[in-house]
């Protein structure tokens, strides 16, 4: 057992997605595409005597992040330290959980590879309700096309080839369990057409088109973040919402060139990683 | 059409492998493990009137580049600058060849994934005779097992959850296609034992340890590499040798500790990645 581990997990913005649900939590999940961000969450293990987490220094309950304590058997304390907006559709939730499976991994000497981790932490998320798809992005990085659902043994995914600047703002919250816990048929068919779309032309490009046209098809498109879009679209730029939450996200200097205060990214290549 | 493209790609060193070759390139491959390294090839591709391939600005012939040219339908100038030796186990053809397809796409608005371009990248390789696992290991990054041969479509890929100082040091070159195309029983086997053992307790000690008995078994083991791998050990470190090349590869600062003047890199975890 060494004294503790540190990884850093990407953000993962979600452009459109299926609600896919299956009897075992790792064959549920979900179809899409997204991008993974520079931006992330820095997860730190160490033992303790009783289990806790803490998100940017405050005690909290994550319910995914004790499920993969549970899952690992294991007793420790979990420091996630983030600059992203939580709830917002950057996937914190399940880069806790992931960071935390790996770490708990190094830590406790557990000997598990990615893929056994990833499903545990994919697992643990798809049982708190709090998300469906961004495990497996997050492990993977750069901009995850999800063309079957579920955990690493059952899913499929591809990429779309791509580098380079990307922005976000975050007009408000969101909660995930309230959508993908309702009625999804609606979302799900519109969520299939923007794939097909991608796989037909995976180009970011075409990603920003599909991921517009499904935040439309799935009545998720807020006047708020409908209107930071077309100001995007008029300054020249590309833009879409964030899944799921009030956030929108631009290639390049979308949002910037619009007069936005946005923060900058990048494309996130490489997904989870320990931190040497 | 843009101007020109750039790709990085990480070396890969392979610790042990199997020959599996079936009747299409693109399922013909190799299961084993390797490290992606942080050093690596840099791939830049403008159009050209004829194609032509350069390899630290000596123009080359590099069978698998062309046939990644000729698959993609372009006409273009590929330049790769690497430190990584030549010839002598860190997949540099291979690199080239993901380089070149990742790069063509961008140039030539080709509109291809991240596994088309693997997939074609992939089957260069094996039908140049040049390498069999190192391309999809050089798209994935980190320390990838590969649990079945062949391309993206029918490969299956897991990892070593790992990251940290890799040392190399190499002691002269060896021909892959030599080896790759001659009697391979003997090697698959023990192979397929090594791949096993690292399914057992997939860790990188445990890498190590299936790595050095692979090369003894499969009769790969030089003199020069041998006595460099015991130095290591009596100074209390980890090594192994790369496969193909008079290559020793080592944990941490494993060869500096024995004496050595070895090449300092680590894990690279991200895999093939357009430069912005």
């Amino acid at each position: 057992m060494t004294e503790m581990a540190r990884v850093f997990v990407p953000g993962h913005v979600t452009g459109f997605f299926t609600v896919d649900r299956r009897s075992e939590p790792t064959r549920t999940g979900s179809r899409g595409a997204g991008i993974a961000l520079s931006e992330g969450v820095t997860i730190t293990v160490r033992p303790a005597e009783e289990s806790a987490v803490f998100l940017d220094g405050e005690r909290t309950l994550m319910d995914a992040v004790h499920r993969v304590l549970d899952a690992l058997d294991v007793q420790a304390h979990v420091r996630a330290v983030t600059d992203l907006p939580l709830g917002a559709g950057f996937g914190v939730s399940g880069a806790t959980a992931l960071g935390a499976a790996l770490a708990v991994n190094r830590v406790f000497d557990r000997r598990l590879s990615v893929r056994e981790l990833t499903t545990i932490a994919h697992g643990a998320e798809v049982q708190a309700g709090t998300g469906l798809g961004d495990v497996v992005a997050q492990a993977r990085g750069g901009v995850p096309i999800r063309l079957e659902p579920g955990g690493p043994q059952h899913n499929v995914l591809d990429g779309v080839s791509a580098a380079g600047r990307v922005e976000y703002l975050t007009l408000g919250e969101r909660s995930t369990a309230e959508v993908i816990e309702g009625d999804t048929e609606t979302l799900t068919t519109a969520g299939e057409r923007a794939l097909s779309s991608l796989v037909a032309e995976p180009t970011v490009e075409q990603f920003m088109r599909a991921s517009r046209q499904f935040s439309r098809e799935a009545s998720l498109l807020t006047e708020g973040v409908r209107a930071t879009i077309m100001d995007v679209t008029d300054a020249g730029g590309d833009a879409a919402m964030a899944m799921l939450g009030e956030t929108v996200f631009a290639l390049g200097s979308g949002l910037t060139d619009a007069g936005y205060d946005a923060t900058v990214t990048t494309v996130d290549s490489a997904g989870a990683r320990l931190v040497a």
